[in-house]
């Protein structure tokens, strides 16, 4: 099972894939998806659109996750946030994938063993985690800690089901 | 020249295409998309891409515009709006489309003569200024107002250019 794990935004989007097989977990791939500021919002978001679709096409991943957003920001970031995840969400739409929206604190403890680790740790061991993995930038590091994340709450709802 | 007009949201996006020669307008088409709320976010994204796509396909629009948003609302809704937008914009910006945006106040300035006209107003004087334009909807009419909007700025700074 391939996991496409994304943290949107509109100056780098990470971006990262992982396979788990039953319990184990392995690096695919990573990166940073970056659109020029000073070209129109238009032209930028479709590049977004562009390149999540080319990724999507690549790796093909079964499943797609997100950190879920409780933003207390001023309105126009979360709006041109907003922006970004749409022309995301709809790339992984276009492409047959539903995705998975978990809270930052969820997305630690399934990394780091603690929902308050700090950025640097969730780093390291989604280093430790993903043998071989070197993240491209921070936000493909998250992107990749979305990843994992959603591969112990898949692990844990198919052990469920077995019960 | 032709004008495409917006107006984004996840529930009904409106759109409207006039055709401005000179200082005369017309009617070419509008209508609204809406996308079953029950269908995972990814996928109504994905069908908001895709049908303004076509609509960019089958009407081949020189120019773009939207509402300028000042949101004031809560976090979420502000959010959900954005994706709506990003979604749309990527479209656009795939269609090779720019899009000009227009504060709320203005868009009623131009249509209605006041910034402060209400919204039945507004839809009034849109189907008095597009002969035969019948608005699919409310959101079909405010996309056509902001046609309008745009149609008034570019002629007058074509005036301004030949000055």
């Amino acid at each position: 099972m391939l996991i496409l794990g994304v943290d949107p935004s509109l100056t780098a989007t990470g971006w990262g894939v992982i396979r788990m097989e039953g319990s184990r977990l392995g690096h695919i791939a990573n990166g940073t998806i970056k659109v020029p500021a000073k070209l129109a919002m238009p032209v930028r978001l479709s590049m977004l659109f562009a390149d999540v679709s080319a990724i999507i096409r690549a790796h093909e991943p079964d499943d797609a996750a997100m950190e879920e957003v409780f933003t207390n920001k001023n309105p126009q970031s979360t709006l041109k946030l907003g922006q970004a995840r749409g022309a995301v969400m709809a790339a992984l739409g276009a492409g047959g994938l539903d995705v998975a929206e978990y809270a930052p604190r969820l997305i630690k403890k399934a990394v780091a063993g603690t929902g308050t680790a700090e950025k640097r740790q969730v780093q390291a061991m989604v280093e430790r985690l993903l043998p071989g993995a070197r993240p491209d930038s921070l936000d493909a590091s998250d992107a990749l800690a979305v990843a994992i994340a959603h591969a112990g709450m898949a692990g844990r709802n198919r052990m469920m089901e077995g019960l």
